[in-house]
């Protein structure tokens, strides 16, 4: 019997691998993307085009309005996306942002009758959010199987992270592998209209390191 | 020193009472509605109304939309609203609906640096939703906790639920007693666009039942 999964797809690299991730177990593959306003017009394209070429059974964009939110350079256009590394969590973190992602897919899976619902978190190459982090991935399926009729009656949700514990370069290899094209991936912060990465961000960077270490061409424009 | 409370209110009985315990308990309110498609006008005008008549810091309407959403009878609308007791959950069930507006609150609360989120979730005189149970809100909060920049820099986020273990009746005695004006609040799952209550749904039985305890006339306009 074929399972449905539930892949929440950003357009970036991570979330294109995960979708691979899950076509290679078997999952039937429903995409959602939330959109919070921070994303450019070429990112939405981005993560359509690739739930497109990896045949998902339903692309879901979700829009929500964030804007109100202070203190981050993500929803906050005011509050310049930091270009170098920096100490502590840096100011691109979206207060509660994985929390929200992973409840609009939760309410999705108990909707669909889906078990099964695929983050592109990792807590290596990353930027040091909590929300990364196994400990929360794991506190919030507990949360998980409590908040829902699918919980209680005994059909267990799982929150899978098969990226958590790989380097961004072991990341990439699995997704080249898994016929992933990451010319159609965006990954940067502050990308540009026409689909241009800034080549600067924490997000950038870390992504250009993953593919010097395989000493593979990362197929992004840079700006 | 004032403490920021979020407190997440839909213009029903319980929200209302639980503004009223937050103002008691010192807390300068900040007022949250999460609008998921389901309400009437006349539900929005009335928690507008109350947040106005208790003298909230901010009140925030927050719209989401859940219409794509299946097996709800509450967010759609070909589904009838079950108008006698039933046994198990409801279809008045919305899969993920507390995890969602209480992320909604999270993602407020730390962007305003408040440790302290209200919810009038009660598990006595209630449908029996899994996500008002205390196990549930308990396992909410630890992912808070762990999701969070404030979590992690151990300024701790407490969920609030002063009503959870109340009967309707004990709830409708403290609101009295706190100055809650229930004539202007709506508790039906089906009002009309005028704001007169249905009196046959779950929601409605429950009100009427507490009033009647209590042998006070309620002050709701049934059809």
């Amino acid at each position: 019997m074929s399972k449905k999964g539930i892949i929440l797809l950003s357009g970036g690299l991570d979330s294109a691998t995960v979708l691979s991730i899950a076509k290679s177990e078997g999952f039937d593959c429903y995409a959602m993307n939330i959109n919070y306003q921070q994303r450019h017009a070429s990112e939405l394209i981005a993560a359509q085009k690739i739930a497109d070429l990896m045949g998902v059974i339903e692309y879901k964009l979700v829009n929500i309005d964030l804007g109100w939110l202070d203190g981050s350079s993500l929803t906050n256009k005011s509050i310049k996306i930091p270009e170098s590394p920096s100490e502590g969590i840096p100011s691109t973190y979206v207060p509660a942002r994985n929390t929200l992602m992973l409840s609009f897919a939760l309410a999705w899976a108990e909707s669909i009758e889906s078990q099964d619902i695929f983050i592109g978190v990792n807590a290596i190459d990353y930027s040091g959010y909590p929300d990364c982090r196994p400990e929360y991935i794991k506190s919030f399926e507990k949360m998980a199987n409590l908040a829902t009729k699918m919980g209680v009656e005994n059909q267990k949700i799982k929150i899978h992270t098969p990226l958590i514990n790989m380097t961004k370069s072991q990341i990439i290899e699995i997704g080249l592998a898994n016929g992933v094209d990451y010319s159609q991936t965006i990954s940067c912060y502050q990308a540009s209209d026409d689909g241009l990465a800034c080549g600067k961000c924490d997000s950038c960077r870390i992504r250009m390191q993953g593919f010097k270490t395989l000493a593979i061409k990362d197929p992004t424009q840079y700006i």
